[in-house]
Order: C-alpha cells, then structure tokens, then sequence
C-alpha cells in the first residue's frame, strides 16, 4: 500500500515534527514534507501557537526554493486541520496550492473531528492516504492525543532511585543520586512537557527551582504546584520568575491571608478539594487539560508520587536507576500500600531501557487494572 | 602486534571455552583453536574434571581429521598448565606435538604459577604471545581469577523484584514477580555456578530445591545452606537428592541431635561460628574455594543479602526487575542500613542491562569503598 519512498519521506516529516518537541504546545508536534517528481521541495513543522502550522511552513518553503507545489505529495505526521483556529485551516493551504495527494502519518486523535480534514482534501480531488507511521506519530503526541480522547493530559512520573528503589537517604539527602547525564536527559523530557507538577513536601525538602536548564528551550513550561494547606512559603525558589500555578483543597480564615500574599506576586490559586480536602488530583488533571496542557511531567517526593498512582492519575515512570545501593531505611519511590496478592500488584510495561552515562533510564507505561481490561 | 586473523582465531577459542561453561569445575572454561597455513585444523575445549584440558582435545581434534599439528599455531584462551594435576601438563602435549607458535589470552591468574607455562613453551623454541581478548578471557573464568587470586568465590548475588526494588509481599508471597524467560535465565547463571547458596529464611518461605531446571546440564552445582541455629527441616526439598553442604554457628546440646539426624541424611555439615554465633561468612567463602567453588550463585532474602553485602562479601549483583510495582510495604532487596550521608552509599556500576523477556537483567558489580580505592 505504502512504497519504500512513502517511508522515507513520512520518517523524514517524523524528524522536522520533533524539532516542534519543546515549542508547539498546547500544538500538536506536526511536521511535513512536500514530494514532486520523486524529490523533497519543501519541509516545514509547526511553529510556535499562533504561527504557521508545518503544511503551510512546508508550502512556503517549496517557493521560497522556486518550487510550484502543485502536483506534489504532501507527507504530514497529523491530518491536516480543517478549522480556523488562530491560524487558517492547513485544508485550505493544501487545496489552494493544488497538491495531488497528501498522506497522514495518522488521523487527528479528536473523536469529534477526526476525519473531517481528510474528507475536505478528498472532497477536493485530491489522493488522500492515511496510518503510515502512525505509532511513531502517535508517540510524538502522546500528551496530544491524551487530552483530545481522555480529556486529561498524559502524565510522567520521574523518580531517580538506586538499584535499590530508595530515593532518599533518612535525613532527606538526595542530591544527587543519579549522575550529570541523566540529570541532563531528565531537563530534556522537563523541556517537552507543558507544565512540571510537583507538591509541597519537595518545595520543603529540596526547595527546587523547576525550571529546564540543563538543555536549551525557547520556553519553560509552567509550573503547578499541589499544596492543599497553601504551606508554600513565599520565599520558595518555585515563586521567582514566572509565577507558578497552585492547586489547594479550601481557602478558609486559616490560609486567606498566604493566598492573598501569593496572589499579590502574580501566582494563581485553585482552590479544588476532595472529599477529604486535599486536592482533587483526578479534577485537577482535568482543569489542566482544559488549560491545553498535554503532557505533565511530574517530580514530586514519595507521599505525592504514591497519591497520584493510587488515584489512576499516572501513565508512565521515567525512572533512572544509579549503580549504588542506599539500603533499607531511606525513602522508597512511592508510598503505595502492598497489595494482598501478587494478582492484584501494579502492572506496567517497560517502554523503552537505555543506559544513560553510569545509570539505566526506564520508561514503564501503567498497564490498566486487569478489570478494567 | 595481533593480526586480525589473531583476533577471529581467539575469538573462536573464547566461543569454544564457553562450551564449558557448565561442566569444568574446579577447572576453568578454557578454548583451543589450532590453525596451519591459515587453516584451523583442530578445536577444543576443556572437558569435565580429570578429563582432556582443550589443547589435548584440539590435538587429538587435529589428528582425527587428518592433520599434523606440526608447525601450527595454538590459541588458547588461558596459558597452558605446566604441572602434572588430574592430567599430564598441557605444555608437554604442545612441545612434544611441535606447534611453532602459542597464543594465549592471559597468563594463568594463580600468581604462584603466572607464566610458568608459558616459559616452558618459550625455553622449548616456540614463539609466544600473551594478552589477546584477555577482558573476555577473564570474563570467562571470573569464578576462577578470584579463587586464585583472592582464595575466594567470586560471589555473584540473585535478585528478582519489582521496579520499585520490592522482592516479596508482606504475606511472603513472591512466585513469581519475574516472567518465565528471566526465571530460565536465572537458570542458567545457575547452571554455570560451582555452588549455589541460600539461607534459612528462604527455606522456610518458599522451600526451594535450589537445582538447574530450566536449562540442560550434565551437572547439578553444589547446594550450600547457611543456617546458623541448624533449624533446618528434615523435609525441607534442599534435602532431596544429593545432600548439600550446611554451614552452622555452633552444635551444641540445643541441635546436637538434629546435627546427627542431618547426617544420617548424608548431609555435610560445618560450624563456623563468628563472635556472635552466626556463620562466619567471610570464613565460608574461604571454605568454598578451598573446595574448589569459583562462582558462587546466591539465592537468599533480604537478611542474608544484606548480611553479606554488610560484610563484604558480594562482587556481583544480578538483579531482575520485573515491570510491576509491590508497595512500600513489601519487603525490599537488601537489609543494609542507610549510609549517614550520599558518599558513603554503596557504589556499584553496571556491567550489563539486557531485557529479557519482559523483564529487564542489570548485572552490577560492587565497587570497592572509597577508602579501599
């Protein structure tokens, strides 16, 4: 169905989506090429929200090079969109520019207009073929595709652990435990998310910055905080530059004065409790995907960690394991209760195993509770 | 200095050492390729104790097929023995066969014995070199290099949990958190061990038979039991078949009794006790490689894994992480107290990370403390 050609070109169109990887969001990652006579005259991917999409960068490229799209293939990772959002429909740009055929890494994850762009091309004469890659589009936008069909974004649990699990020393001590590399490589995956959470134990514990710093960004994601009692104190590293979000359960006489003090610089509060009055952390992922956020990488301590498997609201660990051991009394990765029987344990799948500089980077995806299957 | 015709002969030496793998102990895995005008004209490899070491199997190798070793040259994976043991000394079989040339990968570890092979072979006219592939060479006979060089095992430790480093639920429960291909695996570390430890924690909670299963072998390691108070059952499966070696505190009036019912079983048994009654553990490796254990296999729970580790007496971890969690409630890899501060954790580095199955094996080796560097 698809040609050696058709793969190239869709794997080439994979690579200038990736280059979106820290700069699209709340965007998809989209990249394309644009092929004629068997040879590539223009590539573009999506720019920053509000700039052009990458169909209409790959169009202006192809003439920028003194080359007539018309006729042409185009290969997009992403069915082209068909609605004018801040930018014009790429539909439109496609057909205007006459090419022949398009072909869609996959179809756009939104149930509620998946489809529609592609019926436009076809409507139009034009040879449209869809699901060539489509896992390797799928993966690039797996916070995309989250928050289209699940409504909540896809949620990253780093941890740094010993061989041993344990993530802390007694006194609290856990820098550093993995070596520069894998911190390095864990401010690459901070950078492609659009907002790092984090809750009020680690503010307390390591008082971190949460910004990308170890790898180049145009953007920092935003930073959200979970604090039920409002405890942040406002000398916290999290509250220099640009303020954070943070989700609280009540504001009541107890903590209205902190959260007016918060609010005077600059940090939004959302007070969003549970039955319990903690944070709703189901709730919460949702009111961040209203907010477009698409991936949420998570780097919180054990209790935080534990709350959130425990309430479904985790898709996958980026675990580095360090070669030491820190024995048993420090601090585990995550305070889950032990279940009654090894049937019932948290199942996962290893992703992706990859040695980076002395220690082993896992990428494990929770598999769904079996009833749930 | 080695042609890479050097290299693919040793290579081939190294790939037929490891045939031995599972049957040369004491001995170790040693390769022997003969090669003339270019030409590989015999094989061999080390057999079963008392039997052909691999330079007499190549030779004889060579004859059977027609060819006068006269004038070849011999790769061999380990410096030929120079002293009359089970078998006459490999270095006359070389001299009186009239190779021109010998290649070894290292020089026997024994320093008592380094080179002397290899002077004889000199002092009789013949060409050689040593050090091609020697890492690997090494690799090969790890068990042996240690028993030689450190009159003691090298002690290569067990470990099957879930990612977060949890090997048993709080009931006990712990068949099985791995999948079946890291169990077979498991099997064939197993397998190539000269013995196999566990303690007395394990027997009781899971009754093991501590024999290879899973993968074929003409010889079942040794089963050592470490059992300070001598508790063990007399229907415990350790039992079953040939009788293992048990290493005790003391007898005394409290298990005189059940000391002599073990032995009726034929069953061995050692005290060594240390200051506080308990197995002298350093002791016992002593013991082993004065029995000839080069590798030593442990199978234990938390305790005695961390009794060991405690006292200096691992070199190896082999852990299999399972993609699944246990909870902060289940038992954890090793009872080692956390070190005061990051620097005084226990330092390893990983030799190897390998999936299998759905599992992923690290192979990490301990580093020796700071101070000892």
């Amino acid at each position: 169905m698809f040609s050696e050609a058709d793969f190239i070109h869709m794997q080439r169109a994979l690579t200038l989506a990736a280059r979106g990887m820290y700069t699209t969001t709340p965007n998809p990652r989209v990249g394309c090429v644009l092929v004629k006579d068997g040879v590539p005259i223009g590539e573009g991917y999506t720019q920053p929200a509000g700039q052009d999409h990458a169909e209409v960068q790959a169009l202006k490229d192809a003439r920028r090079r003194g080359h007539d799209p018309q006729g042409a293939t185009a290969y997009v990772t992403l069915e082209p969109c068909s609605h004018f959002g801040r930018t014009p429909p790429c539909v439109h740009a496609l057909i205007d520019a006459r090419v022949k055929r398009v072909i869609a890494a996959m179809e756009d994850p939104n149930p509620q207009v998946s489809g529609r762009g592609l019926s436009r091309l076809r409507d139009a004469g034009i040879d449209v073929r869809c699901d060539l890659l489509s896992n390797e589009a799928r993966e690039l936008n797996i916070g995309f595709v989250s928050r289209m069909t699940r409504g909540r974004p896809w949620v990253r649990m780093k941890v740094a652990a010993s061989l041993d699990g344990r993530t802390a020393l007694p006194s609290g001590e856990s820098q550093w435990i993995t070596g520069a590399a894998a911190r390095a490589d864990g401010h690459a995956w901070r950078a492609r998310a659009c907002a790092i959470l984090t809750g009020i134990g680690t503010v307390r514990d390591d008082d971190p910055q949460l910004t990308v710093r170890e790898v180049d960004t145009p953007r920092q994601p935003l930073r959200v905080l979970i604090d039920s009692r409002l405890d942040v104190p406002l000398t916290a590293r999290l509250l220099d530059g640009t303020p954070p979000l943070v989700f609280c359960g009540r504001i009541d006489e107890r903590n209205a004065a902190h959260a007016d003090a918060l609010a005077a610089r600059g940090v939004e509060i959302v007070p969003l409790a549970n039955a319990q009055g903690k944070v709703d952390l189901p709730a919460m992922l949702k009111a961040l995907a209203e907010r477009g956020i698409n991936e949420l990488h998570v780097e919180a301590g054990h209790r935080l960690n534990g709350s959130l498997l425990r309430e479904g609201c985790v898709d996958e660990l980026l675990v580095y394991l360090a070669p030491s051991l820190l024995g048993a009394g420090s601090a585990g990765m995550f305070d889950l209760p032990a279940p009654a029987t090894l049937d019932a344990r948290t199942a996962l799948v290893f992703h992706t195993v990859e040695r980076v500089g002395d220690d082993v980077r896992i990428l494990a995806r929770l598999l769904p509770p079996p009833t749930a299957r």
